[in-house]
């Protein structure tokens, strides 16, 4: 895809359409719009299937405001994540249609052409209560990128046999992501269970020696349940679109 | 899948074909056979679609020898990772017909049932001549997992142009596996091009503060392109199956 | 115990008053009662001797009060920790005849079969007066969890003539929680003393190089006083079900 | 104990039998035996109920056949650990009669006082093969000191299944130890599902972000089961200690 | 130039036209003001080419004025860094003419004798819109030090193509400071691609794994582009010296 | 002086003045005060020439309060340290006559029988402004403890000619307190200039890979310069007193 | 220069003397050199003045030798690091005439078109003995990279006055190098002292908490000297790289 | 005595006795000795009564005989530390009557002038018996200082009353070497009976947690005990001269 718009340019050139003047400058600035404080890639849409998403964190709320319109007006819809209430407020009154979720901590709008999401699901499940936030951040972002969702909550191991009611479920699952702290074990004995891909998020719940959600992270890179992969802790957006990206392409390519 | 077992199971309890205790010892026994050290999960290739796979490292030769025959039984083929020289020497006495492979430290025996693979192929691309250990582990895993792949070598961002004779296949990636050391960059340049999974193999290649792949790891996890998911230092073992499990699932699925 | 209940329902399959959808329904949802955003394991009195605790820590109030009357319903008591000031308030006006510790954070309404404890007491021994909300976490958990409790306060090895008077105390415990921050060494120095099983809680108290407690962890992981056991940073909780079943599970047997 | 010691040395002062002096004397020197290199506790038998264990790593071989002679001759018996193959023929050659354990790395005689061990059994169960050497030094280890021991290997969470012909003699354990290194996810399993002590050892196999056992670690200190202990990594003989201090003391109760 | 300073005193001894004594008091007191909290390095512009700057971090806004208007007294002019508003606001009401930079949390005053900076420009370029504080700290500190700077923003590897409209820059740069957190693999991007010194500077942005920044500074330790050398987490101060001294060291020479 | 102690007791017992059960008594309880939620080593001015000093931090006002009106009963003087504002006024009205130091943040009354301090001074040394607070700890509590102190103020190693007219005072000096945060270098550089003991406090001043103080601490652990001993981060405290034991010990020798 | 490449690219596609396709082609294969385990970046002369540097370590003989070679056919000469004896022996017989430095373990060829190095030396310095391997390794890389150097050796801080007969040296230098293990004093002190850029090494030598140079990296990150700037442990290669780039560029330029 | 050297030769060119020039050249010339790899501080000895010290871990043979030899024809005796075997050996032929001590890793020369030691003694008191090299180091360093030395062994804290024949020697101390491993407990005991100085020795025996001393330096760093200063983990040598100091000042001044 990206080599088949670099030999159009090039074609372009030999035509003599373009010049080679222009074609540098095609190359160097179209798809990207300057605004003061960021350089946006817009063309993310089309190269990856998503627009670029804004990570409200770190970011005033006028920044965060001009990126969400910036974007938006591509027409391929937007994603803004770790908005808190204050950013989330503003974020509504320039975007009045837009889809907030508070526990996520999101604000999103659906691209012109988004159809029905087909193909086998991705099932978020989580260990306790206090991953919600994170779990709900890759419901939404895999949602956006196109995936239907299932959502299991609270069935950490110490309690395994609350984990019978979604065997079906797991069972059924294109991709499953495991939002858990502390001991992380949940990502273990999910991926001891499923044959579809596990993406395992680690959060920073917990206290003492959970290390801001160290502890969990380590367990997951080494679950002794073969291919189980790890994002980054607290990191549910990550996880959606990792696991989207998996049911996606599978459902593109049956 | 294991609801069903435990379905068929119930059933015949219920029609008295087989009594209580029977049933107690079926779930309790079945799926494992136990050696005087360890206890084989024979069940795994029905469950998740290959078999156990036997690592090597931490194991005598006589553990690893007896599980490898163990597994061979099933009928299912056996993978043997991390097995350095002696015990590879063992394993081609008991199993003569076995592929070796010197660099990747693997020991394969196909299952019988074994099909030509289909599919998106798993692109497995590294920064370094240092990773290659790593990324043919991956490369043996993925194969043996049923998935095509393709391996891309030494392309890392110090010298990015080198990318550039790779995109077309990495365009037609159903998953691609960056393995890396030190800065670990190439695991970003790849999540920001391609729109597929990309799974991130952390090495401990390089020295001083790469403090045996640490350094890649936390770049990897912190990835500033969306939707990179990474796995334990060195684990090419792991990322293979992840990458098999995603094509596979794909190519089940159309 | 767990045995003892599948065996009784798979011998109900047999007999035909169960049927198999049934079974796998119980098996499935019996035990747990599914909340919004949580899922309690309401079976664990009966499988573990105590009902789910509610960690208050990383939940809303709202969610810990609807955990809290859950559980009670069952009649085994409910025992709430890391509850700070407001979700206390919150939790005596749904309960109001709890018992509430303010220095502990706990909030506890005791089983309606609760008998008096019997057997061998805890004894809970701090170094410091900063250590003093993680070991009244452990007096009232074991208590709670059907323990005797001694609570000797302040006894430091920077003088330890302090330690002399509770000797006769610390001979007839039946378990010792030694809680203590920055060095941990009276861990040490009444692990060399007893005979009885040590169970050390490392506080994060201090400043500098105790590194939120991970100094006094350390220590205590090392202690050379051999059979010294060791719990997370601050977790006067699992210090008090663990020393309460050890003393519990003596009187049972005795 | 330690008390009634000084109650009868200040009584024999008191009087007239033992001069100032001599008591002084006493109290400084009778319990302990002052070696070139080392000063042996030989009163930790009457103290602690077993008596004091030669840790062989970091000592010469000459320095430990020194300290195991001299504590053998009070009859207590004596047991030495880590005890690598050179220090084990050399121990053997000065006791000929000693129980050797390779895998576990001990040498021991028993006490000539030794008994039959009653009361409930302490269960060592491990994740893996690899933790077989630290499984075995628990197993020694609390046999000496008067346990009655049952060992499971190989039972981790990547084939839950696997524990199922195990959950009986869990149910029955006095004490359960679990030895698992990587994500360390078996303890917090096993902390789910009985009633009685849990010590966790986490062990130093696996690579990369293994980190020696730091993974296991955390893992088992955050482990969403209460209750569970967690001792050094690798340290098979302290959670042995511990184990056995909670059944005997049950036993000597009952 | 300090051997000049020496040579300069010694020959005035010699010459008898200072004492001893009075050259071992201007060795000890001349170059150095003692405030009642600070002993300035007034001696420094004379030394380095740039007064003593004052780090308002860490200091009351009473010690930071005193320090200010000491060193602004040589008429070197001088550079207030990390003062945040308070300080800010402190400082203007003291030295009116300031020059403020919010962003950069900067306070600046010429020097009298500044001239108009020639030589090739340092450019400074950040990966992302969270990076500006850092990289404008940079961008300050760099100018007041003689250099002529160029600032490019928010072109992370995520979107490489973001890079081409500022080859021409780069190429033309005498030194470039890449201002990075997260991944930090913009470094090792731009360290393949010019020839010039390259300056990365970690940045404490992003969460998680992140760890304030060591992630970044790891990976840019850990270049796998060559002469690329690192600062401080979010120490632009430092990196604005640096790159001055590069380039205005070569304008000097030339 | 224990032993002195010790003896006089059993001389006691022998001569029948004391009963053995006194003699018990009297060593369990008599050097200690028991408040509610401390235990005072009220012996400690004996055993150790200076009573138990408080440590605010981690304690509530009223605690505060209440130990350090018992340990002034004793008549030798009280100091509190890390007495935040509230504690201060808190102990004011208490203690209408005490000490003051507000940055230190002490509260410090002087025992009835101090005398006027003699021997080599103890000579505190900062690196930077922002040391000041624990410097003045440092100083405050050498006083207390009986040493002469000299203050030297922001001599950092980035201007070494600062340090020229204090080579008098550091060559008099009985003991050197160097107190510096970030790269801790000042100890070094005193430690090879002067004769005497020198003892390196690291503060935890900076930012980024300063790590809270961890930088300076792990740089004056390996000072290249022999004979410096190190104490906990921002611990003046511990560095006062241990300077103070090496003064007053030599002037009480001499 | 790489635009300017594309330009002459671009513009032999619109005159017609390349075709798209050849265009492409030239893109993606041209500056490359596929061995079979390596991509070599032959075009690092073209781009950035000296060709691919050769990472001995972490690559067999046989590839460090066949990667030698085929850089050395670009006639740009060749430097091989990290070099141990044998990989050494095994260069030297393929090219005789390679310049060997056992202490740096390199490997050097010098470019057919190498001149005598102009403009201001890099000094590289060291704080001690052991820290000559690194020092070696900056020396011949700032030479093969077109730097005159002045090397000076063991004049850490511990005694200042050694430092005294190389101020004119240092007073000199276009860049510095200073290279240090343990508190890495040596660098805040350089960095003070001089008005050019400072390059930091911290070496891997010293013992226990220099943790293998995390201590001295971490202290040269913190220096209180402005403008010092650092590179991985160990790593004088990549200091050498880029103090030539500053004094080369600067000669340039001049 | 630094300023006295300054004042004595800037008097010198007062007089004309020596000029300018040559002031300069003794000032960076005279102190030091130039050998190929190393720059001797031959001036230490006058300096900080001892000659400087050869740690020889991380030199050559060649380079430890070379230094040694250097400094032993200062007439003031020479200490080599860390010396393995062959440089032992090494050291011997060319030292034929110097002192070895095969468990400290020590060779050793008495300066001619050496007298016998007075003053109260340095007592080095070890835990384990793993402790001792690094307790031997202190030994021999601190008499090697001019210190009076007593050795104690084999006391830690799980078997406290082994302490007790000690209390009289701990009592009569000047300074008090505690060195210990794993929880480092015996140094905060130690601290809390002794009014001398205290210097705690971490040693990197033990395994798991204690991180090759890491543990035992952290809870020193946190001694309950007011006054204990800690140096490098098994840093015998470091607490040897800082206990020689402490001793000999005192008798220096007395």
């Amino acid at each position: 895809m990206i080599r088949a718009d670099a030999r159009r340019l090039l074609a372009a050139v030999a035509s003599g359409s373009v010049t080679v003047d222009q074609a540098l400058h095609q190359l160097a600035t179209a798809p990207t719009a300057a605004l003061l404080d960021a350089t946006l890639d817009l063309h993310r849409g089309v190269r990856q299937g998503f627009p670029e998403v804004v990570l409200a964190a770190g970011k005033t709320p006028d920044q965060v405001v001009a990126a969400a319109l910036a974007i938006l007006q591509t027409g391929d819809g937007v994603l803004i994540t770790r908005a808190e209430a204050d950013v989330r407020a503003r974020l509504l009154v320039a975007i009045p249609d837009a889809e907030v979720n508070a526990t996520a901590r999101t604000v999103f709008v659906a691209p012109r052409s988004a159809t029905e999401p087909t193909g086998a699901p991705v099932v978020v499940i989580t260990a306790g209560t206090s991953d919600l936030p994170v779990a709900d951040e890759a419901v939404v972002t895999a949602s956006a990128h196109g995936a239907r969702v299932v959502r299991i909550v609270d069935v950490g191991v110490a309690g395994l046999h609350r984990l019978a009611p979604h065997l079906e479920a797991l069972g059924e699952a294109g991709a499953v992501i495991v939002v858990a702290g502390m001991d992380g074990a949940l990502a273990s004995v999910i991926g001891g269970i499923v044959a579809t891909p596990v993406i395992a998020v680690p959060t920073s719940t917990g206290y003492g020696a959970s290390f801001g959600g160290i502890s969990a992270l380590l367990a997951m890179l080494n679950s002794c349940a073969a291919g189980v992969t790890v994002v980054n802790i607290d990191n549910g957006f990550g996880a959606g679109v990792a696991a989207a990206r998996i049911v996606t392409a599978a459902s593109r390519r049956g």
